[in-house]
């Protein structure tokens, strides 16, 4: 035994999340021997040249083979699959843990392919930039975000404690919530927001070829906030969305009768409504302000040291 | 004459966008004497406490009267008053110009009322933050960014340059096109986005007690982006929306039609088209970023220096 809390984890996908996470571990735990598994050739050759790991393997099997952690680190459609290939490898006491975004669909379908003596903690660290990939992740990322943990009823509370223990590692405030919960808190904070991100940033690019060029150049606005949300990786945003199809689409629907409603104030010229909705607006914006999210402390991007940071400046342009 | 651009200078308005103009003025023209015309004694008085102007008052008459450029920055609203108002205290050869976000509303409701011999230039510089109010701004503010003027046919030429030379100084960009087409370019990369968060908040709002302080605290997602948005001056929105309704109700009908496209896709698990439409998105991403929009050298923000920034870091959070 090194001491360390983990001594060997693999890495089952290595991108921005994972990558990340690697870096965590070896800042904070020396002794804990990583294992990176990619698809690709060129991801491991990148993993390689940036020392994230120890071992690198295709094969998610050899990648579990012996490891006391398992990290899903890939897109939700790929579960399936590596729950299949990783089963027979895990040893028992093994914990398996994920960090997709949805995890209804993850206790439903990764959950079942599992051997019994296996603990399984799905869970979701809510940090992340636009950028994908090995090359674009930094351990300070996770500094002061929340994770979120959804045990399923019965899960061992030392299982579920180590993963919370290497998350706090990564400076995280972790919470414990059912799977069913979550999804439905993030298809508000995230998902909507992202759909709707793709949906303007499309609707602006259909426009004339003129105006498009003049959008662009003149994007200094409300608009890039939206391509910048837009720009995150299209293949997990396509899992998310399939896989908390649920929660987003009812939620869709009230947004859509909200909009309505908004459009037809503009049409009707009732401003005082449109006033108070925007009032509104504002006062939700200080109550996220008064619970900490979005303070200066939480901010590391403006120290300027990180270079994968776009760095969007808190101005918004009228 | 003190060889300044402009010897005196009424800023009818001194908020966020007219108290940057005044701290721009007292940088880089000092010996420009600025008058500021606000409505209430508290504004007033926080400019006098900031030494934002020479003179205060709170009739627009009497900060016109002399001036050689008059620059309107209140609401919208406000127009048509401060212009019956300024219009016979007005010297013959003064040039007025405005700050507003939509400008075919400035040259119908405001231009009629001005006398001959004075030339309008209306502009809209796009820069701002989401916050409100003489305290909140600062002279860099403008630095980089796009200010788009919109002279009528037969504006006199050595009018529109100073106005020009003005925003230069400020450290703008400035170009000059026709008022309708500035009021369709800013729907897309402003109007709509704003309404856009103004909605997803709101719609936000209106879930459950439980569900909504949940929401707030894991806000560190694209949500949280949108609030920032969303926090903006609420009269300031309402009027843009009033005054820009017929480019903004025509676009916000192509939103529609495609967010009721990718519901339909969701609904029907068709990922590959999802797919499709996200990659597409995370190109105009790129091309607002090679268009320079987004770079580093325009963020400020990240220096640290400016109280009021908010500072969103460039972290997009799943």
């Amino acid at each position: 035994m090194s001491g360390a809390l983990f001594d060997r984890v693999a890495l089952i996908g290595i991108g921005l999340i994972g990558s990340s996470l690697a870096r965590v571990l070896r800042r904070d735990s020396k002794n804990t021997v990583i294992v990176a598994c990619a698809r690709t050739a060129k991801t491991l050759e990148a993993v390689r040249r940036l020392n994230l790991a120890d071992e690198t393997t295709d094969d998610p099997a050899a990648a579990a083979a012996g490891a006391d952690l398992v990290v899903i680190a890939t897109p939700l459609s790929a579960y399936a699959e590596i729950g299949r290939k990783i089963a027979p490898a895990l040893r028992p006491g093994a914990i398996v843990t994920d960090v997709g975004s949805v995890k209804g669909v993850v206790i439903r379908e990764l959950a079942p392919l599992l051997p019994a003596q296996v603990h399984f903690v799905p869970g979701h660290p809510v940090a992340g930039t636009e950028h994908s990939g090995p090359e674009a992740g930094f351990a300070e990322m996770f500094q002061d975000r929340w994770c979120i943990l959804t045990p399923p009823p019965g899960t061992a509370p030392e299982a579920v404690q180590k993963v919370r223990a290497m998350w706090e590692m990564a400076g995280m405030r972790v919470v414990t919530m059912e799977a069913e919960h979550h999804d439905k808190v993030l298809a508000v904070t995230s998902h909507l927001p992202h759909l709707i991100a793709y949906t303007i940033v499309g609707t602006a690019t259909e426009l004339g070829e003129d105006l498009q060029s003049e959008v662009v150049a003149y994007s200094a606005g409300g608009f890039r906030d939206f391509t910048r949300i837009a720009a995150s990786d299209p293949v997990m945003w396509r899992d998310i969305f399939l896989t908390n199809r649920e929660a987003v689409l009812e939620l869709l629907q009230r947004f859509s009768e909200d909009l309505t409603a908004l459009q037809r104030a503009i049409r009707f010229s009732e401003g005082d409504w449109l006033h108070d909705v925007f009032v509104e607006a504002r006062a939700t914006r200080r109550g996220i302000i008064e619970a900490g999210q979005d303070t200066p402390a939480a901010d590391f991007g403006r120290h300027g040291a990180l270079p994968h940071a776009s760095g969007a400046p808190a101005r918004d342009e009228t």
